[in-house]
C-alpha cells in the first residue's frame, strides 16, 4: 500500500506556563513512517485527552522534573499523552485503523489501540498495540471500557473498597475517570455526593444517579458537603488535590479512605509543599492511598467483562465530550485542565 | 479483709501549657473504696505511663478537645490514663493484685489487669480486669506483653505488612513500642534503622538488633537518613509527626507505607494545621494508615502467644525505665513526651 497522506501532528512551540494556550503549540506535517518488520502503521480515529499530558509538557527553566510519568517533551517535540510510549495498549491515547502491517498479528482494516503521539498517522510495533474487537463503541474504548474505566474500578473498588450503605465524595466527577468512579459506587449501593462545576454538577444527578452533587461555581465546598454529607464522609475519590482535598479531607469519617487519583489542581503550578494535617490520620483511623493503574493492568480483562455487561443492561452511562481536528487538541487539553470538559475529553482525527 | 491503708493518688492541680511540669500535679489521698457486687478491688504494682495520658490532661481554655481518647479531665481529677476506663482489662494502664473481690472470677492474691487512674488502691468491675497467668514478668504485661506490643504487631505487620528485605524505619525508637516494632520488622527480615536520642540510639542497635540508628541528638534527620537509607524508606513506622515525620515522608520509596501510630511531638502543641504533600501520595503509590489498637484487640491472644516463643526462645528483648513511688509519676509523663525515657516507662507504686 502506497502511504501519500500528509501527517499532521500537535508540537509544542513553547513551555507553557501555568495553564497550556493555544499559542503554546503548532500543528506541523511530521511525515510517516514507514512500518518495519514487526511494526504497524495505523491512522488515527480518535485522540483521548489526559490532564497527565500535562506533566508531559517542557518545564519552565529550573522547574522541578517529576515521575513517575515519563519524562517532558522539548520544544520541537509532538505532544505525547502522560504515559510513556513504550508502554502495552491500554495505556495508548488513540484508537484507530490499520493501513499497512508488518506484523502478522493484524491485518489492514483491524481496529487497534495505542500509540500516544498527538498525531493522526502512528507507526508503532505490533506488541504495544491492542487489537479491538468490533461491535463496542470504537471511543469508549479510550473512556469507560479503556484506562478512565479502570482507574475507577481500581480507585473505588480495590482502592477505596467501597461498601453498601458508605458516603462517597468523588471530585472532577464529571470527568472521564469521576463519571465512571462514581457509577461504580452507585452500584455498590453507596450514597455518592460529586464535586463538578456548573452544567455538569446537573447532568452527574440527573444522567448518571448521583445522589448530590456539589457545584463549585456557585458553592462553598466545605459549606456544601456540611449540607450534603452531614454525617462525613467515608471514602473521597480525589481527583483534583489543592482546596477541594482539603475540604473533604476535614469531614472524614472514622475508618475513611481517601484515594488518591490524580491532582488535576496541581499539574500546573508548583507541587504544594504541604498537605492536609495526619493527627486526624490516626485520631480517625484514616487511609490516605494513591495509585497509578498501570500497576493493575492484570485487572482489566475481568473489569471489561463486568463493565460491558452493565452497559449491555442500561445501568451505567457514558459520556463523551469531542472536539473535531487535531488542530484542536491543545484547546482539549486547556478544557480538561480548567474543568471545563464533558466526560471523556476526545478529539475526533 | 480490712482496708486501712490510705490510697495516694496523683491529681491535676492546674492545666498544663506544652510540656507538663511537675508543679501541675499534686499528690492526695483519695481513699479506698469497698467493692460492690461484681467488684474487685486490687492493690496496683506498676503503673504504665503512655503519651497519650497528656492528651486526657486539662486543655487550657477554648483549646480544642480532640477524641478518640475520651474526655478530658478537669482541674482536681485523679489522672487518667489515655485510655477510656470503661473499656477491657488490656487497655489497662496498671498491673496488680487482688485485695478484696466480690467478682467470683477473682481471688485474693489474683494478678490482673486494669483501671487506668493513678493511684494505689482500684475498685473496678471484675469484667473489666485481665486475670494473669502467673509465669511472666509482671510489669511485661503492661509492655511487650500488653497493649504497647500489640501496638508494634498491628502497626508493623497489619498496616505496614513489612516484608522480609525492605527497609523500615521506626520513630520513637527506643520507647516502649519502638523498641517492640523495631524487633518485630527484624524479625520479618527487614533493615531496620532507627530515629531515637543518644543512649537510647546506642541502645537499640547494641541491644535489640537495629541495623542502625539516627541519633536526632546529634544529627539532621534528613541527612542521617540519606546516608542510612540511600535507596529510600518502605515502611515507616510513626510514633512522633512533626519535622521528623516529614523527613522521612520525603525519603519514602514507590508503594512505601507510613503507619501513623502516635504523634508524640504535637501532644504538647495546638494540632497541626498542615502536613506533608499528598502530591507525592499519588507518584510513589504511598499509603498512609492510621490505626487505634483498640480495633485490633482480637489479635491479642495470637500475638500474646507467638510473642511468648519469641521472649522464650531469646529472640526479642523488652526494657523498661522504671521510677519508684506515685509521686513520679509527673515526672515520668515528661521523660516519655520529651523522649527521655528507655523502653516502656514504668512507675512502681
Amino acid at each position: 500500500m502506497r502511504i501519500d497522506h500528509e501527517n499532521p501532528a500537535v508540537r509544542v512551540r513553547r513551555a507553557p506556563r501555568g495553564l497550556p494556550a493555544v499559542d503554546d503549540f503548532e500543528v506541523a506535517d511530521v511525515g510517516v513512517v514507514p512500518p518495519r518488520d514487526g511494526e504497524v502503521l495505523f491512522r488515527g480515529l480518535y485522540l483521548a485527552i489526559d490532564p497527565s499530558a500535562r506533566r508531559r509538557l517542557p518545564a519552565p527553566a529550573h522547574a522541578p522534573d517529576h515521575g513517575p510519568l515519563g519524562d517532558r517533551a522539548s520544544v520541537g517535540d509532538v505532544v505525547v499523552a502522560g504515559v510513556s510510549p513504550a508502554t502495552c495498549g491500554l495505556d495508548g491515547a488513540v484508537v484507530g485503523e490499520v493501513v499497512e502491517s508488518r506484523d502478522p498479528g493484524f491485518a489492514v482494516g483491524d481496529l487497534v489501540r495505542g500509540g500516544n503521539a498527538w498525531q493522526m498517522f502512528h507507526t508503532v510495533p505490533g506488541r504495544l498495540l491492542d487489537l479491538l474487537e468490533p461491535g463496542t463503541s470504537l471511543s469508549s474504548e479510550l473512556g469507560i471500557l479503556g484506562r478512565p474505566g479502570l482507574v475507577g474500578h481500581v480507585g473505588m473498588r480495590l482502592i477505596g473498597r467501597v461498601r453498601a450503605g458508605e458516603t462517597v465524595v468523588v471530585s472532577a466527577a464529571g470527568g472521564g475517570v469521576g463519571t465512571v468512579a462514581g457509577q461504580i459506587a452507585r452500584l455498590a449501593g453507596a450514597r455518592v455526593v460529586g464535586i463538578a462545576s456548573g452544567e455538569k454538577a446537573i447532568h452527574v444527578v440527573s444522567d448518571l444517579g448521583y445522589d448530590a452533587c456539589v457545584d463549585r461555581a456557585t458553592e462553598e465546598v466545605g459549606a456544601a458537603l456540611d449540607r450534603l454529607c452531614p454525617d462525613g464522609v467515608d471514602v473521597y475519590f480525589d481527583n483534583v488535590g489543592g482546596a477541594v482535598s482539603r475540604a473533604v479531607f476535614d469531614r472524614m469519617r472514622s475508618f475513611g479512605r481517601v484515594v488518591v487519583c490524580g491532582m488535576a489542581a496541581e499539574y500546573n503550578a508548583p507541587e504544594d509543599d504541604t498537605g492536609p494535617p495526619w493527627r486526624p490520620v490516626l485520631r480517625k483511623r484514616l487511609r490516605i492511598e494513591g495509585f497509578v493503574v498501570q500497576d493493575h493492568y492484570a485487572d482489566y480483562p475481568d473489569y471489561r467483562r463486568w463493565m460491558v455487561e452493565q452497559l449491555d443492561a442500561g445501568l451505567v452511562r457514558h459520556r463523551e465530550d469531542l472536539l473535531i481536528g487535531i488542530e484542536h487538541a491543545p484547546t482539549a487539553l486547556a478544557n480538561v485542565l480548567s474543568g471545563r470538559s464533558r466526560g471523556r475529553q476526545l478529539v475526533q482525527l
